[in-house]
């Protein structure tokens, strides 16, 4: 094994995505042979303490408490923007000017105007950028995308998809803070639309292609909750669950749905595809498989196959262990990594950029204005 | 064992349904307990020939070649419309006004129009009337609207059902005819929104209470078929795909889809509620199961609970097998008509009543409004 | 349609399979096209208001208090007998002689030596003959027995089946007495051996072939249960649960287990067959299902298929309903009378006749030979 | 966070439980809590080169090769034992004698002789020891233990697993060398019987209590097998297939199966048990979940619970992601050093201790005599 060249890692927030990522950087390295291998050498964030410990736990080699900092410092190549999405913008164009490579956790933005400088910035400082739509990288996923861009499926009629969870159901959980600023608008510019159906929409349209129109209903099951911050009882401003209908552009019907409100399942995302000569199931609890279905099967031994996706020969797996044994949700962050990484030696991007990612964000805006005007948006 | 009174069936039509129904008659004595006992009196068909041998192989005593006799005979007590959709209003309101009972297979009729004539004519006879929406005799399905109606649920916040099917992606199926009006709009009405959709919609009103607006898209894949009786290619004027977004008068979102292009899927109507407290899920392809998750049993065995619904305390169940022991398809018929038996006895109906199933019908109107306009539409 | 023959059925007994066997008499005619069209005759029976009741439940047009009776009728072609195993060898014995059709409940006996008359007896008189090893009916469980038959899994490794139930747990079952008379060793023969393994063996050795030696253990959990018709505590002579490993005349080992203790299972008679090839999995809780592994798929989208067994071109199946409509528990035995009645016209006789039904009742005993010597018992 | 004080740990071995083992040291320190640290100080193999790679690849400081160099170190207090089986209690014996932790990979030994010797060493050297049965700390397979070590179960009838693969059907396939030990005898002691159903064993001990007698069928499907180091055929003197019935000493009867010619299941490890008043079902492929049936549920609901294993209240969830986030294969390692860490500081040992694992080893001697001599063998 030669030596492999440094890639230094600045992380921004430590929060549940911080050791997501930071699990990733530190792991890749032992089971994928690349060009570069990824240094941890600061994390930002405010509180020092917390930070500190932080760094201790995942091995990052020093601490600043603001990310400016972070940002003016020689020795990080990469910056890795780990914080709710009111900061996404500011952070990742003050990272691309100053000539880093910017990863940044989805949604880009919370609005596609947002998201349009973002990309003005990483294209125009030419660094290599990546937003963390994880779930391309669950191989059973990356192998839908596979076979689908392959023909087999012949023309495609539908697509849907949903993402359902159920912890917001009790009014008490506030909204702002730590854990909870995904209940407050302001800091994170929608409820389930940017953050589980900006999934859904993500993978939809780099298996399925674009979305040319859509009407989406949206509702606020609970309208006033406490506020984490100010400890008052606010509106709340978030979509507590959303259902969207839609055409693509290559014909085929969309339905998606997200919710926080379906007692019972705590993070299912599951997507159906079906074409002309075959249709795919899959779902994020059960990540290892996916349901495939091939009509050119002989008629009696036609049925729904259940893959189980630990094989050598499935995407990705061939790093890590044998057939039938699993791997969970922290791989697909690790073979996001390992794409970006191998991006920067090939040249050919890891995806999605910022560029792919805007196109969610401009869905995700066209569903929360189709929800207030409950007409049918184009989405330009 | 009493004696049991007769009761005198008079079958209109020959086809999937005249076989389902007549088996329904014909068997429900042997397991069920009831007052009357159906009697398989005739069988009306424009083709005498057809209709002898589906007499004989029903036992069928006697044949007309015109339901205008039928319904003229004294000694009919029950009329069963078994025909296309483009008959039933006609036969229906002929029926009721010489007296007789009127089951009549779903949807009630093509249009709300239609069906308003026929509600109104069986209220005027007075005559017991049921629309056969089999689906809500499932016993699965009896269950969850029974457990939803004990309130165990609490506050319902989603709805969702969808039926899938895949017989129609070959654009040589042809519309109109025997086996294929379905696809004729002017036999059919409207295409999976009447056939498929319809069933969705009767159950979900039942176990969830009123729609009150929705936003329709519907879809016709193949624009043109043969027709099977005039051998000519023809424009198709049914929808080929539907799917609703709703709001049900209790605060809770809908959402629904059906087509005939979900490569794999037979007849996959599937439904799921998510209250509160619980949530069910249910499908067709493995009709004895009920997926129950209750939220109040302790954290660490809590999931989602598969019922096999065979014991004796199960709805209907009592009357077959032991636990264990599986139903299917047919035992739904069966248990209709004996509820329809037994709300004879009781005087109260069985349901749905013609002004039940009428709701139905003005969704699907409302659905098929909304698909072409693009606009959200109340239902009134 | 031609006019049928009659074929006069006289039913011994009236218990749970008195009825599974009369709604299959009734039913054949609807839906399979044969030369033959059972008419329920006679039943037999000691309690004679019981007989009667069940004979105006199902049709029956007499009844008669002693199965010699019926037996020495000249207007009964086949006799169906449904009554506790002590009474297999005497009725079916004195029905041959009499020149009747013999249809006998399983297992065939309670001994081999018992079975080994029956066998000769229904030879020597050329009467046709048939054991209801229902299961092999399931479409999907012929399904699996064609495609072994073909040799599309190779070289047969394994075969694994139990049986699992769960309904003697609470010891205030009593043993003896209808119903319980499974329990009482008298009565029945054997415990789960006779009434359950029987099936898994059957089915075994109809798509495996032979078994040439097995070693076993049985247990009984509770010893002692009241006897329904002393109403005394009484030593429990059946086994509880067995287990048996054997080796088939393939070469192929077999795994079996049966138990009426496995709290949750109620009916759940699963199998597995595995191949240098393919593999099929299936069980009776979801009997319109089979799980089928084809090898020769191509890599990446090799998985289980989950075939539903409702297509026109499966077993039985075109006679029935339409894909994704499911049939249930009491269809196997219309297909079992349907292939009776067919085996009458080609003079191929539906299976297992009592000769092939023999072999498991002798597997059946080397098992309780294996448990009580805790021995490997060759099975001659 | 304070300062950890290290856990300097020497690998011998860098095969594929290497990499697992490794794995687990390198993660343990991110997600848990603990006293120690471990730090990767050297690696010993024979090839320099495969060994230099394997450090650089999981960050170990230093490389031998000669274990007994590795012992002979005063800079490593834990040896990792990742080879072969035929080395298992030599280099075990040698690092207890020098004091060090012994941590060694399953099975304990080839045979219950070299593993008491084992035992007795660490247990006179008085060090920490741990053998790596890892499904003990699957998150489901320790929730079931936890619950049916409460007692809420009730009376034990049955347990039941299996462990079923199928790579070896391929006649091809080599005995010997790197990847295909496990297929030489004289490396692996035994085939299925001390690489798989030795997981199975002791599993079922942990959970369910010793084992008394049992009776096992063994079998070597492929006779004859090259050898990877001789390049000649040989004579397989492994069991390719093994099957056991059991007494537990709670009175409960086992039964269990291992294969590695299951054609279409690739590790699949599944186990039952079944008691009086609740059941739990469990298997590799789907590690996350467990299925328990709980008869005090009210009749109408009770069914199979799919429990997700995610949420924070599941064992060793809490350490890892947000309810419905999977983990994987590799996990169960994670928390196998985290115990063991965990054991240092309370002094209560990580299970399986030698002492412990012993015990399966116990089992396995006596299925593979079993096996040869056709008879019933007390686990003494």
């Amino acid at each position: 094994m030669m030596a492999k060249k440094p890639l230094n890692i600045g992380m921004i927030g430590y929060g549940f995505m911080g050791r997501a990522h930071s699990n990733a950087w530190r792991k890749v390295g032992n089971f994928f042979d690349l060009e570069y291998q990824p240094v941890l050498k600061a994390v930002a964030a405010r509180n020092k303490a917390k930070a500190e410990d932080f760094a201790a736990r995942w091995g990052y080699e020093s601490v600043v408490t603001d990310w400016k900092q972070l940002i003016a410092r020689d020795d990080i190549d990469a910056v890795d923007i780990c914080v709710p999405n009111d900061l996404h913008m500011e952070i990742a164009i003050a990272a691309a000017k100053a000539g880093k490579m910017v990863l940044c956790e989805k949604p880009l933005a919370r609005t596609t105007k947002e998201g349009e400088k973002m990309v003005a910035a990483v294209e125009k400082a030419k660094v290599p950028n990546l937003v963390w739509y994880n779930y391309r990288y669950v191989p059973a996923v990356t192998l839908i995308k596979q076979i689908v861009a392959s023909g087999k499926l012949g023309r495609i009629f539908h697509y849907r998809a949903n993402f359902l969870q159920d912890w917001t159901i009790n009014p008490d959980v506030p909204q702002g803070g730590a854990g909870t600023w995904r209940l407050d608008v302001e800091a994170a510019g929608s409820g389930v639309t940017g953050d589980l159906l900006a999934h859904c929409i993500d993978t939809a349209m780099w298996i399925n292609g674009g979305i040319s129109d859509l009407s989406a209903m949206t509702e606020t099951f609970v309208k006033k909750r406490k506020h984490a911050e100010t400890g008052k009882m606010a509106a709340v401003g978030i979509d507590d669950a959303a259902a969207v209908m839609c055409h693509f552009e290559n014909g085929s019907l969309g339905l998606f749905e997200s919710t926080r409100y379906a007692r019972g399942h705590k993070a299912l995302y599951t997507l159906e595809i079906n074409g002309e000569k075959g249709s795919f199931i899959w779902n994020l609890h059960d990540l290892n498989r996916v349901s495939w279905f091939d009509h050119s099967v002989e008629g009696q031994l036609r049925g729904w196959s259940s893959i189980l996706v630990t094989d050598g020969d499935h995407p990705y797996l061939g790093k890590w262990w044998v057939p039938g044994l699993t791997i969970g949700y922290e791989h697909s962050f690790v073979h996001a990594v390992a794409d970006f990484i191998e991006g920067l030696s090939t040249g050919t991007p890891a995806s999605p950029t910022f560029r792919e990612a805007l196109e969610t964000t401009k869905v995700c805006d066209a569903i929360i204005k189709s929800g207030k005007t409950r007409k049918w948006v184009s989405v330009a």
